[in-house]
């Protein structure tokens, strides 16, 4: 149990890193905390949290350092202000952004003599230290490792690798996905709204698709990674087919056309290339290909 | 258990026709069967189905008819062949079509003495029999309800509703969740594909996702049936922000950007409607407008 007492700096007090900060106090780790407006810090305080005077009295409090604040460039704010080493510390960023961001804030490690790993949070404040809550982390594995107990505690913790920019791009893939999936689920909303069934009549049944869609998924990856789309469930055309009937209810029904049309735009890509009797997954190679 | 013995004809000996017969004789059913192709029936015989001659013989011999054929123009060509009084009987469509094909079939049953159902099978046909499938009904609860329990064992059997496009109108709906779901994967493969990280790296996160936007969804479906969208897990204009992000990845590392393209003008055009600090789900009046 000797990595409970790790002594880990909270750097932005935020929804999230409160929740974070909170989290680790709770295990029992020496946690210091700091943020723009001090006052964030009270409940924290109070709960046993140091708070320091600066970020960079932060960063040199604790072997390991979390920066989760708005943006990139409150961190790039943060790491400008860092003076004296920092030696042996690790310093992981939970913040949101792109993975120019993630790489950016590599060479500034590599300046400082900092171990650097930039992680995405895959869940709400709410659920910070449950076990619904994913985190992960990319950048040296051994980082990772020396650290892995104490960042257990705010949730499952996982090393996507040891390229920086795949915490930031796996997160950005999450969020295309759930706007995807949204999307979809609002597009067929209005469909049977417009034909005068409510949104909650399709809720339980658009629940058990997405929940079908994924139990697939790690099919549909073998697939992307062996680059061979056998059709399993359904060659392209059958589903080129039914993309036309989805187009036609939603002209009769009044509706915004662009989901469709979009939807069908991909397909029609796909069986012009000659794939219409491979397999719905054969269209990584439209979202891949930019012509 | 008076109802295991009612006797039920099935039209169409496809995949999926096959696996309703083969199913509904294996709980003990007197079942009928026929096919444009007899052959296609050479093994339901065996297990003790009876063939009949033709579809009108068939729609003749059960007090249930189910008719599961390629598309509505072969259940036209089906119901056109029908002479003679079929009063009494319940005939259910569950081959796939546009909800107009559904009014259609209802004129023809009423000019028939015929009480009418369309259902969609939300299952592939390996499925049938089991937990995992739903199939939904709509048209008059009252025949439903007299076959129910015969229903049940294809699968979970729902009422979606009196009105006969409802069950077309849901399986298109359900249609355009799992493609904008599945294409949602399909670029977030790509994108991490493009920086080197596989498919399979990414499988499980995104099942992770699309569990989580199911688990949304009844919420989602209370604020759009009330009409009002409290932003509780972030504004539109959160999300717009991180739309961009996605875009920037995506240009970055090359891909096709129609699908960042195509999710951030249906943010966009929210946010131009004022409602950048509503929920997400206030899309909802995007997809019904066309303008």
């Amino acid at each position: 149990m000797i990595n409970t007492t790790t002594s880990v700096s909270v750097l932005g007090l935020g929804l999230m890193g409160h929740a974070l900060a909170e989290t680790l106090l709770a295990a029992g780790h020496p946690t210091t905390v700091w943020n723009r407006t001090a006052s964030k810090a009270d409940r924290l305080v109070e709960a046993g949290a140091t708070l320091a005077g600066s970020a960079t009295a932060a960063a040199h409090a604790s072997p390991l350092v979390i920066i989760c604040v708005t943006d990139p460039a409150a961190v790039r704010e943060i790491l400008d202000q860092q003076d004296g080493t920092l030696d042996g510390t690790v310093v992981i960023n939970l913040t949101s952004g792109p993975s120019s961001a993630a790489t950016e804030f590599v060479g500034w490690a590599e300046r400082h003599g900092v171990e650097f790993l930039d992680g995405a949070i895959l869940a709400s404040p709410e659920m910070i230290g449950t076990a619904d809550t994913t985190i992960i982390y990319s950048g040296p594995r051994a980082a990772f490792d020396r650290h892995a107990e104490t960042l257990g505690r705010l949730g499952t913790a996982i090393h996507v690798g040891d390229d920086h920019r795949q915490a930031a791009l796996l997160e950005m893939a999450g969020l295309g996905l759930m706007w995807g999936a949204l999307n979809g689920y609002l597009h067929g909303a209005a469909l049977i709204g417009a034909a005068g069934v409510d949104a909650a009549t399709f809720a339980p049944l658009a629940a058990a698709t997405l929940r079908a869609v994924a139990d697939w998924l790690p099919g549909y990856a073998k697939q992307i990674d062996d680059g061979e789309y056998p059709a399993l469930d359904g060659t392209l055309d059958i589903h080129l087919a039914a993309m036309n009937h989805l187009l036609t209810e939603s002209e009769t029904l009044g509706l915004n056309l662009d989901l469709p049309r979009y939807v069908k735009s991909v397909a029609d890509r796909g069986a012009a290339d000659g794939k219409g009797q491979q397999g719905y997954a054969v269209l990584v190679e439209q979202f891949a290909n930019p012509a």
